[in-house]
């Protein structure tokens, strides 16, 4: 059999089977949605993947499972959104198949990987790693090893950075780390001293301009601006110095989300206090804040900028997200969702929120137009919720 | 044979003969990649479609053929990456199967269709017709009218809005329309009178908050706040007060793409004179201009915002692009990339630019850091270049 044929054929069947692939009531309701409806929610006690289809309102029945170990994991996407890549506290990096929905290779990659990024020209995989330290890079289609960058401590906090670079920061000697994934060998082009206190992780800001590290038990953080980095990194106090503060309060970056920047400015959530600090966008001075109903976690941008939502620590409050006006920095609508929010993200033209409420076991999907719930699915232990629009995001 | 049976034989023989469907030279290069790495070049003469992988950087062999009237079509994409959809003059829709690459439905909508929106929640698609006047609203899932709107005028410039909206502008009427796509029976919502000349094409900025309507041989174009839409449309000049001004020339917006909203700045084309506009992005008010080699046609902001690409018209001018710094406002570098640029656009985080170089029948690829052309690859006439990245972006 030639294989155009054979192709054509396979092409056929799949068009003619593909709801029964991959739901489980084809045709009953709305068909299941391609590559782009299709949200992964990680489900941490089982270690699997579970897969949330925005298109049917439903969780398809194919589980994705066999995972390392899944706390605090990350899942990015090739920019082809052919393929996902998870690195695990176990030190394992799986690749998935994001068309037929399973495990589509895995390589032991260190003892403990705690982040992982895809260069801007998707050649590449990197993978931070606390045990060895240093950063390992495969090749993102072979997924052979091509690089160990070692570091002599603990690396996390990595992600892709315009001019096809690397950024990472590395924990016990404090540096920020530049590396150039476009040269042979993927040379560290720069290391720079981040502000005292223990850096713990650290995002990149959604034009790819900054580069911020959280320190523990500090009321700063480390910013470098990538198009100067020749300048150093800045520290950025994240409190009014007419304030009175308390020194030892753990200014904590969230571990998935980025801060929102949104409308020239920039919202903090402050773990241990009941505000957001908000920031001015291109000077970092701090401005303000925002009085919540408990100690924030994540601070999630609508896409249109005109809100972020903010969820919460603690039982008292942690079933709640909050809507904050941008322009009138006003909380405007307090939503319950389910208990111990773990994780959430906007759809990319900003017209639903997917939240996952681990101590409920469930996913929800809300109308961010009108703040109603209009979708409960039950998960097992839900925690990082995964969109492919990621594939096209600075830094995800 | 049962069905789950078929559906996985189906799988597997689809996973090994992939390559060999949509390549041609299967295993000899980078595998041909996923939905996320197709961007679609319409080719306007021979009324076809080809498809350039990412990826691989190559044009896919199957070209898709058998559109109507190609000339300013407009391809967008459904929210799950399952479906392209164009609307063309002869008032022909298509629906295109992304990952088959062929069409996959064709409805006579009307008998002139200019241009076309999916509503942010992924129902409904809107076309905007020039004959008969109105709006046509399909079922996205099945391609049934839902419903006709009707318009005394030809209808142009609709895009998606915050909230579940379409927004429009009626030519000869002058107005803006905005439906509401979440209500029964797509009510017009709002009809607000626009800025005096006749307008011929719209857009909205990439937060969803302003559209803005351009208007035959004046010096002005209308604002609309949609989140205000009660406060009517402003008129916003093109040039400062105290400058000498051709009060007939053309300010003309760019069909295919936006404005450049960039780093707190709207850069603006005036086609007709050798110039970008510079308006601040809060206020609406001109701040200077930014001086050119020739006629602007498009500016497009890259992912980072640092940089705006332009393409000119003229034949002395129209095989170039002028790269201007953000920052500086200072044009930083001129690239020549192929005679008659008719569309560009960067990749999603902004490694490459995609560029139609129509009179030299090719498509360019540019490294975006490196300003180097990288691929050139042959095409029949193209014009418009559309990414899949655009499913998930307010207003594409």
């Amino acid at each position: 059999v030639k294989l155009a044929t054979v192709g054509a054929v396979a092409a056929t069947l799949l068009a003619t089977t593909g709801l029964s692939l991959l739901g489980g009531r084809g045709g009953e309701r709305r068909p299941a949605g391609g590559v782009g409806s299709r949200v992964f929610v990680v489900e941490r006690e089982t270690r699997s993947l579970a897969v949330y289809d925005l298109a049917r309102r439903e969780v398809l029945p194919r589980r994705i499972e066999g995972f390392g170990d899944l706390r605090h994991a990350v899942m990015t996407f090739s920019r082809d959104l052919r393929w996902g890549y998870v690195a695990t506290r176990s030190g394992k990096l799986s690749r998935i198949d994001l068309e037929r929905l399973e495990r589509a290779g895995d390589v032991e990659v260190s003892r403990n990987s705690i982040d992982i990024a895809v260069s801007q020209d998707g050649r590449w995989i990197a993978t931070a790693e606390y045990a060895p330290g240093g950063v390992t890079i495969l090749d993102a289609d072979t997924l052979e090893v091509a690089a160990r960058v070692p570091a002599p401590a603990r690396v996390t906090g990595i992600v892709d950075a315009p001019g096809n670079r690397f950024v990472c920061v590395v924990i016990e000697t404090g540096e920020i780390w530049v590396i150039d994934a476009s040269k042979p060998g993927f040379p560290v082009e720069h290391r720079i001293r981040a502000a005292s206190g223990e850096p713990y992780d650290a995002m990149i800001t959604p034009d790819g301009r900054f580069y911020v590290v959280g320190h523990l038990h500090t009321d700063h953080v480390s910013l470098l601006d990538l198009e100067h980095p020749e300048h150093g990194a800045r520290t950025v106090l994240l409190g009014d110095a007419g304030e009175l503060y308390e020194r030892d309060t753990p200014a904590k970056l969230p571990h998935l989300a980025s801060w929102a920047v949104a409308q020239g400015r920039v919202f903090v959530p402050l773990v241990g206090e009941e505000r957001l600090a908000v920031l001015d966008r291109h000077t970092w001075t701090y401005q303000g804040s925002v009085p919540l109903r408990g100690h924030p976690v994540y601070a999630v941008r609508s896409p249109s900028e005109r809100e972020v939502w903010v969820s919460f620590s603690g039982e008292e409050d942690d079933r709640f997200i909050q809507v904050i006006d941008t322009a009138t920095l006003a909380v405007k609508r307090t939503i319950e969702v389910g208990r111990r929010i773990y994780h959430m993200d906007f759809t990319p033209r900003g017209s639903h929120l997917v939240a996952s409420a681990n101590k409920d076991d469930r996913l929800v999907l809300v109308d961010a137009t009108t703040y109603e719930i209009i979708d409960v699915e039950p998960l097992r232990s839900p925690s990082g919720v995964f969109g492919p629009w990621r594939a096209f995001t600075i830094g995800l």
